[in-house]
């Protein structure tokens, strides 16, 4: 199967929920085409061949929780590098690194553990689900160049183009494998 | 090297946090290990190989959120078998199966998307990075056991032998990798 093949069999299989989570959005579900096990595995695959192609020299991949720590570990075990979770305020335990962000209603906090991104320089791969506002995906950028890591890129399975999240990412390399 | 010699290494890349999340506890933290590349290739490696010789007729991995999710999809897609994702309340879109379980101070709902459990007997195995108290790894049973889900075993990284969470999971197969 070719790349883009295997994209257009991933796609298929995503379901649309519409007003979820609340009225007048539509929900592209990427976790119950999950329930194929063809579709995780040409997931697999082309995440992994997309980042051998274009970033060989990636030596650190981004897991932002919940649903990017599905698709970042296999990847990180695959090329044989870190795997580095971003968690919600509070939940890693030791010394972190913190950085809040605005959300529709309010604001948040991610955290990373400072001991993981010790080494100057380290080339970052952030990998999601989802591109949307790009606000989280940017304040996960700013959070990793605050710690003088060097972020390589973006890569999120679908993006939602009309939401211009790339806008907000426009110094960093932004690849989606899906558009709506 | 010997499924022995890899459960050692990964073993020694896990940091000890006394006093998280709260005093008293020692946190044995999985995810801090992540940030050497080898631990994440050779934890998939013990994985795989535990399963492939332990339950080569699993059907799905059932993911649970959050830690649970990065040792989930790398699996299903070696086996090319559905992942299932299990999140709290609110954020599967769709029809959904709930169960609430206690925790130690007041409860929490646990949900899966129905479709995505049609088969009537499915072979099941639930992957987690630690049991504990095993209060929402028997949650998670019931739940799918409500599905008519054939649950085939559960599967940790880490087990916390003290706290007895196996004897709440006494009919399903339970193994650990890394006790303490």
């Amino acid at each position: 199967m070719s790349m883009e093949t295997k994209i257009s069999f991933i796609k298929e299989h995503i379901r649309d929920f519409p007003d979820f989570p609340k009225k007048g959005i539509i929900f592209r579900d990427i976790l119950s085409a999950l329930s194929n096990g063809s579709v995780c595995k040409v997931l697999n695959e082309v995440l992994i061949q997309y980042i051998k192609e274009n970033f060989p020299d990636v030596e650190a991949i981004i897991a932002l929780e919940s649903r990017g720590f599905l698709f970042s570990f296999s990847v990180a075990a695959e090329f044989e590098i870190a795997c580095i979770p971003i968690r919600k305020k509070g939940k890693l335990p030791g010394e972190v690194i913190s950085r809040s962000y605005e959300l529709e209603y309010g604001s948040d906090v991610f955290e990373v553990q400072k001991d993981s991104l010790k080494k100057p320089g380290l080339k970052c791969l952030i990998i999601d689900d989802l591109i949307a506002t790009g606000g989280s995906m940017e304040a996960v950028i700013k959070l990793l160049e605050s710690c003088n890591c060097d972020v390589i890129g973006c890569l999120a399975v679908i993006e939602l183009v009309d939401l211009k999240g790339r806008e907000k990412l426009a110094n960093t390399p932004v690849h989606s494998f899906i558009q709506y």
